[in-house]
């Protein structure tokens, strides 16, 4: 199978570019003397996911006990769910782990550490639990200096739980675009989620893991002394959201969106395509960033970047593709009906999600169909 | 099963609300004396569909050649696919006829109804073939009084193609929220795509079909004098997008994401919640509408709307849950770690594609669980 033969519209990886994403984080890592954790939520792919192990990652960490379920069945024994454990999630936990799943699992209240604790003991699990700390206000967490980050660490661990470590993710990196400003928000998630570590020391128990990341701030930091592990997600594709962010030029994404031109409206200057938004998802991402990509930037079917032209409106099964700027009346000459695109996304994770498979062209322009799972 | 049983996050459908809107609209269809054919790109569901079906649905429309071969498969022989249709498709689609399949394509220009000519004559089928007629501006179509609509008309004619009909869709009309402003988007609809029919008609061609269609048009319609069928889709659930538009209260809307408080930040007001933008999508849809509903309108788990609590914003698995306007600095008491809630959703076909299932809640409370499929 080739490229020329898929059906439209089709997620499309880039094999080569792939690989050479892999391999620069990979690097990048064991240069900065940490391991490295792949987020698996961006791709939810067996094939891609073994790449990312062959290339030195170890373990991985998911954001659905799904993930969890369909990597260790898989082979990946060492894996870390890094959303806060629902109680009633508890039992399904259990399960991976009495399977011989080295499953770690996330609290950061001392509700969910009592939870946690009270199942865990009732079953005589002594289950693995990281606590989140919350470096930068993004979403979840206890901030390293939160009178409750010891009163957890003190619940699990009286509980009879087994207190792992601690876990951080810098999420608001993806609100920068300069280098200082990356390596300051790096620094930041470094630094907070170390300090939250040495006070658990300091109150005499255990704290082994200090496991931080996100796709920028693995990119920006400059030494990760205290830290043991590293987590990124979405630098296995790459997308236009983290070229805006500034770590990752266009010909680096290697996820794209193959679609076929199947009508215009040349007074607007509008291309109608067969990829909308079920096909790009919903996600704006570039919308307040420095440039608006629309719904993607749109691409030759070979892959090369026309500067110009993007999806600038989406509905679920059409795409439109105009120029920005001036209006192209020439469009129906430029791309006639037929004509086959490739848009690149705005957001690799949710891009993906959208799609039963990727069809992944190798460096000799062959396409195998790799699956991917969704749900929960 | 019954909704306590319930992994979190999952799709729910309340069958009751489904069967009265989809009550609704037939009827209204009934009254105004056309032939109904829902849009079932808005759930992909057999169980859904055979309600509209059931109801009195004649036919279906699909987005995609995969939901007719789905749906053909299970016994729907009346069916247009509303996407312009891209030349390699064809193959894809006259396999379906073969079968037995009786289905429509649409074409918006010469080049595309003259591929569709060519390939049908190289294959000895002649395809029904519908004109999509641009009454709005919105998308795809010719206009009525445009010179290319008897082009088309005249090359599938003299290429030996059935011409069934035209097709049109007021998409604009989710940008209307007052009665007169949908009263005229309808008429507007409904008079643009006769008129296409009537050129067609003058020029000595058939024209038997005029189908037009959205839902906020199919309940604002006066008459429907001219037209022998109407199309839609996300009625049969109703969303807050619908809402805003003013078809549909939300105690209407029959879709919902149950979801589990995982934490809080009680500082800043939110709690946590187990669905993020992979559950709800990324469809930010009543974000320019009159009321900004973030990601979805909080409910209690047995529906009961918290009219100030709104899903403010999404990760790929955590949602933030937070109070309109001042922040509830006790929300980690009113909604505890564990808490179950129920979130109504911006854009119901948005929302459903996330699911590789629905969980259908009878009257009685049970709960069962119906399939969606997804790609392409």
């Amino acid at each position: 199978m080739d490229l020329e033969s898929l059906n439209t519209p089709a997620a499309v990886i880039d094999v080569a570019r792939m690989h050479r994403n892999i391999e620069r984080m990979q690097q990048r890592m064991n240069a900065l003397g940490v391991r490295f954790r792949p987020h698996v939520k961006t791709t939810k792919c067996e094939q891609v996911v073994r790449a990312q192990m062959d290339a030195g990652a170890r373990g991985i960490t998911v954001s659905t006990l799904k993930e969890a379920e369909q990597f260790f069945a898989s082979g990946i024994r060492d894996i870390v769910y890094a959303v806060g454990m629902a109680p009633a999630k508890l039992a399904q936990a259990l399960a991976l782990r009495r399977q011989g799943c080295d499953l770690k699992i996330v609290a950061d209240s001392v509700a969910c550490a009592e939870a946690i604790a009270a199942f865990g003991r009732a079953h005589e699990e002594p289950f693995e639990v990281w606590i989140e700390i919350d470096v930068d206000g993004h979403r979840s967490g206890i901030t390293p200096d939160d009178d409750a980050l010891l009163a957890v660490a003190a619940t699990l661990s009286n509980g009879g739980m087994h207190l792992g470590g601690v876990l951080a993710h810098a999420g608001s990196s993806y609100d920068y675009d300069t280098r200082d400003e990356l390596m300051r928000i790096a620094e930041q998630e470094r630094s907070r989620c170390v300090r939250a570590a040495e006070r658990i020391r300091a109150a005499g128990l255990r704290c082994d893991v200090v496991s931080i990341g996100s796709t920028p701030t693995a990119l920006a930091a400059e030494h990760l002394e205290g830290v043991t592990e590293v987590r990124a997600g979405v630098y296995v594709m790459f997308d236009l959201v983290m070229h805006n962010v500034g770590v990752n030029d266009t010909s680096e994404i290697a996820l794209s969106v193959l679609t076929t031109v199947i009508g215009h409206q040349s007074e607007k200057g509008w291309a109608i395509v067969d990829a909308g938004w079920m096909a790009m998802s919903r996600d704006r991402g570039t919308q307040r960033q420095k440039r608006d990509f629309g719904y993607g930037l749109v691409c030759r079917e070979n892959g090369e970047v026309l500067g110009e032209y993007l999806m600038s409106g989406a509905n679920q099964e059409h795409g439109i593709v105009s120029r920005s700027g001036t209006p192209d009346h020439e469009i129906a000459k430029r791309f006639p009906i037929g004509t086959r695109l490739r848009v690149l996304p705005n957001h690799a994770c949710a891009t993906g999600a959208q799609h039963p498979a990727y069809q992944a062209i190798g460096p000799d322009g062959n396409v195998e169909t790799w699956p991917r799972f969704y749900g929960w």
